[in-house]
């Protein structure tokens, strides 16, 4: 059986497009045949899948033997041009779907492509799918779903609203390079290498293991893990003053759940980022910070994808939360909060000797109380899984899964106590934090906290100052949210809970394991081109640098973090203390920043920027909890393609060796 | 001097949008200082400038001698926020440029951010500026000028066009990956090292100079030339029908003369492609192939940018020629029919002996003529270069830079033959083609053209079936153009001449320096997924494979190939048996492509599609001759970057190892 070759004539319709308007129209219609059904002896039933919808074929014997046999004999999943009438469906035969109004009564049918039986899977069979691992080596056929088709048409509906909406409000689309230079910031980058080359300088060659091997020095290109300098330096250029890109980045991290080593973010970075039209009125809206523009355009743009795609209406603002607050009423920097079972500092209710000792260790104590009388969620505090993860905290590892309904093992150099008051007045619990005993004492807790029989109580000590994105509790706090959610105690309010986070601390005490610019003992919470704001910058430039809260934004939506961004440092000499007083860059170091210090110098405009991650904003608009299942051809956790089976060796030596290189020989 | 870091208020403007409606207004501008001027005693002028238009600002001397003092000591280029009332000019004072009917009396000024000096540069100086490479290593001081601002900003206004025609036409934007498979097509791709890593296959080991070396074979990805099989896969998948990408492309190639290594084209593809409404009646328009809706989709897109941007109504349809045809009247696949100059064949107007030497060569004679009646291009004949160049044809190498006004050089297998006859009647001329004697003879070739005194004409051999991009005398006519217009004969048209050209030969004679696929005597000419016209299937399947053409469409513009595309082979067999009997792929080979056959045996439909190249299209649509214009941060036809300095040497040797590689010891 072998399809068309020759010449063939235009389909007329889509499936989808056609409905009871359409009834008595020939047409002529291209698609799959899925599988059909003979009702009778004269009459078959064939549905007709496009990208669009699908119509209900009818086959009357008239139709003639041949085109009878034909189409009845087509294997499932091949392509087929029909021509037909179109008549509308019974009301009780109308189907829910685009096309489903109507059926086409078929003249004729050519065979344009067969597919091969058996196929690895049937895409149309939802229910019979194999595991995802094998239907990404066919992705081909599991695109045909109409789930994921769905999916990527969504994503483009989106694409082009956001475009729209930017080039409505003055934003230029500029391509930025993909084949750039490494930074140091860019530990995790991927190079590229090319067939350029630089001599090799003799202190490299001289800890060679044989001395007089010479060899040059291959070079590379990086790619971007953002186009943040980029952008930045186009923004200093003054070419256009409101730049923006759906972008490509590019991250070599080690396999991560749900992430890909290249994504897309919504790139946008504008010029002339202000205070707002009244500067000192801006402020009663909790956003103290500059860059009320880039703020303006993201709550437009979420607020139009929202009222098109979900048919939502947003608020005209967001909510706005400082870092402080969000961490001490959430113990989260992007709270979910949808749901209360707020965290209390409650440092003060312990006895006089604890909270000399907390200072001393410049530590509070924060706690999440239920009281006997709060009816939910009570269920959710018998699962077991919840008392061992809330006492095992000092030996969990990890709490990276958190937006899943998994169970998350805690991590945290503090210890949480757990403390119950039974009906009977007996007090359990305790931590396995032996750190720090009082608090793990169960009796000073319940006097502390003053519980009363039936109440639930956790506490959990943090440094005073909050550090970063989660505390203890902030974790339990989740658990119990997921618990609960999962014994039906708990439901979310359906409406997207957005939420700006704002003045986060500008650095951080280094963690070696992350941040490979930690020279000191401070690195930037960010990038080091956020801006202090301006309240803080005596405080930068005089040492007290753990209080500069930085110009830095986040937009939360649910508790998932969706985006993030800054007002950037325009001062050339702030950056320059920057790099060299603050994160103590060596002069290599600096020198890859070099053109954008000069950039700075060659009057920049104070500007600021946001991105936001587009695989998961569409993720959460198509309702599905993996990003893969929004992108094309994604590729596995490990960073494998099952379909093009990429990565692979090279093709030769030789190509390896035009590029300078050759594979590492283990010693 | 130092700028703002506090608060500012919003702009109520920006420069370019104001004009004489604004007068009265009191208004908040940003932008970049230009030298300013005095006159009189109490009046200063600046013009200031930001990414739409230039104003100019009047700063009386009542506005206080501070604000004064700051505006008139401001550097060159700062950043300043001004604050002030609109008024308009009076006429002789207006300026045509966005801006230029008003000026601001200045009440207050803010200095945002000044800027050092000296200035690499002044990018306001237009008539002052450096070398390329020079303003290439400072591009955010580049981009500042007015000419590559706008650039960019048309850049972003044909993009969105293209993304809203396209959006409009039913196409999918779909993102496919950049670090994707190399494909044995792929000589030419840039790879990318991973952390991933095989264990090598010992004959790869065994090959090594220290035999006892052992070393995991490190695995890569690959940048694509083109999202070619991934958008084929795409549509085989049936989850989107018509499927578009503005989407970036990377080549590993020496530099060449204006490429990028990495590149964007306008990317497409249409499940579903026919023969039009009416298949038997869709070739009085010389399109005689598959695919009309690409054609009609490229016709609609490229009529609407140049009705927007250019303001001219292009007709409904292009025109369309043959291969066949546009070799043998211009001897150019992307033919310039803007002016005429056309070649003939004469090989029947030669004496027999001659006829039967070609006969046997399996060659033609293709002449131009110039007849002494002719005006033009008359002095373009006297020019030396004329001469040197036709008749030193095979000597030369290279025709690469036809398109610009330099002097090219020609290249072919074949000579041409230069033959004038005075108005004494005598004959002068000749080729240095010593292998064909008879057309060397000046008084051959007159008598066979039929010369008379003050004719002229050029005659040269070529194969009977045209092959590659030119012939010799193709090379003559645009060289004899491009003299004709540097003495000004020759003024082109000003419309715009697009031209599909189609039918083109599927399989070339291999090159086996250019396709390294080309293990047998046929290459594809374009690319194997190309399908052949369905009147040449038999021939194809028969071994007759020079007469196959393809249903491949190139789009032309003045004589440039602005794109290209093709309608692919669906049939699994059909492909295979390209792989397979044609190209003589080994099993290696084939393997790479075995998703994609896959793909094809799951029912795929007819489908086509095309690539624009963007940059290009863009190039001429600025009126630039280099693409590195119309890109924000191009790099130099060697490859580098000169503002980022990339490529660069790794960060260290364990950047290297963790992707299994170190550079490649020379012996």
């Amino acid at each position: 059986m072998t399809g068309a070759t020759g010449p063939f004539p235009r389909r007329t319709h889509t499936c989808g497009s056609l409905s009871a308007r359409d009834a008595g129209s020939k047409v002529t219609l291209t698609g799959w045949l899925l599988p059909g059904r003979k009702v009778g002896k004269e009459l078959y039933f064939f549905p007709l899948k496009d990208s669009h919808g699908t119509v209900q074929l009818v086959v009357p014997s008239e139709v003639g033997k041949e085109t009878l046999e034909l189409i009845s004999s087509v294997p499932v999943e091949s392509t087929v041009l029909v021509q037909g009438t179109v008549s509308e469906r019974p009301s009780k035969q109308k189907r829910p779907y685009p096309g489903g109004d109507v059926e086409i009564t078929v003249t004729a049918c050519t065979l344009l492509n067969p597919a091969e039986q058996p196929l690895p899977f049937t895409p149309s069979d939802e229910h019979n799918l194999p595991a995802e691992e094998f239907r990404l080596r066919y992705r081909y056929l599991d695109l045909r779903r109409s789930t994921l088709s769905g999916n990527l048409q969504k994503r483009s509906r989106v694409a082009h609203q956001i475009r729209t909406a930017l080039h409505d409000h003055g934003f230029v689309e500029v391509e930025t390079p993909i084949l750039l230079k490494s930074t140091p910031e860019g530990a995790r980058e991927f190079l590229v290498p090319t067939r350029l080359s630089a001599s090799a300088p003799s202190s490299e060659t001289s800890i060679s293991a044989t001395p007089r091997a010479s060899f040059t020095q291959p070079l590379f290109y990086a790619l971007p893990q953002s186009p943040q300098q980029p952008k930045q330096l186009l923004i200093a250029s003054g070419a256009v003053d409101r730049y923006y890109q759906i972008a490509r980045c590019f991250r070599d991290e080690d396999g991560r759940k749900d992430r890909q080593p290249e994504f897309t973010q919504i790139d946008l970075e504008m010029g002339w980022v202000s205070w707002g039209d009244d500067p000192s009125h801006a402020r009663s809206d909790g956003w103290r910070i500059g860059g009320r523009e880039v703020r303006e355009t993201i709550e437009y743009l979420i607020r139009s994808i929202w009222q098109k795609e979900e048919g939502i209406e947003l608020p005209e603002t967001f909510k706005v939360m400082t870092y402080e607050e969000a961490m001490r009423r959430f113990g989260s920097d992007k709270p979910d909060t949808r749901f209360g079972l707020e965290l209390q500092l409650v440092t003060h209710r312990f006895p006089e000797p604890v909270q000399d000792a907390l200072a001393t260790a410049d530590q509070v104590v924060e706690a999440i109380v239920l009281r006997g009388k709060d009816t939910h969620p009570r269920s959710a505090l018998k699962k077991k899984e919840l008392y061992d993860a809330a006492t095992s905290v000092s030996s969990a590892h990890s709490a990276e899964c958190f937006a899943s309904h998994s169970l998350p093992t805690l991590r945290g150099q503090d210890g949480a106590c757990l403390v119950r008051v039974l009906s009977d007045g007996t007090v359990k619990g305790g931590s396995k934090d032996g750190s720090f005993g009082a608090l793990n004492s169960p009796e000073v807790v319940r006097d502390a906290l003053a519980l009363t029989p039936g109440d639930t109580a956790w506490v959990a000590r943090r440094s005073r100052t909050p550090e970063g994105g989660s505390t203890v509790l902030g974790r339990v706090r989740l658990l119990l949210s997921n618990l609960a959610q999962a014994t039906g105690e708990l439901t979310l309010a359906t409406a997207p809970h957005f939420l700006w986070v704002t003045e986060f601390p500008l650095f951080t005490r280094a963690d070696p394991d992350k941040d490979f610019l930690a020279h000191g003992r401070w690195s930037s919470t960010h990038h080091p081109f956020t801006a202090p704001m301006w309240e803080d910058i005596d405080r930068m430039y005089n040492g007290r640098i753990s209080e500069v809260r930085g110009q830095h934004y986040d937009l939360v939506l649910n508790g998932v973090e969706v985006g993030g961004g800054s007002v950037r440092v325009h001062d050339a000499e702030m950056q320059e203390h920057i790099f060299s007083k603050i994160l103590q860059l060596s002069e290599k170091e600096k020198s890859t920043f070099a053109h954008l210090l000069h950039a700075l110098r060659c009057g920049a405009p104070p500007h600021g920027g946001i991105a936001l991650g587009f695989d998961r904003l569409m993720a959460i608009l198509c309702r599905t909890e993996s990003i893969r299942d929004v992108i094309a051809f994604p590729k596995t956790g490990a960073g494998t393609d099952l379909l093009f089976k990429s990565p692979a060796a090279a093709d030769s030596d030789g190509t390896l060796q035009q590029y300078g290189i050759q594979p590492r020989r283990s010693s």
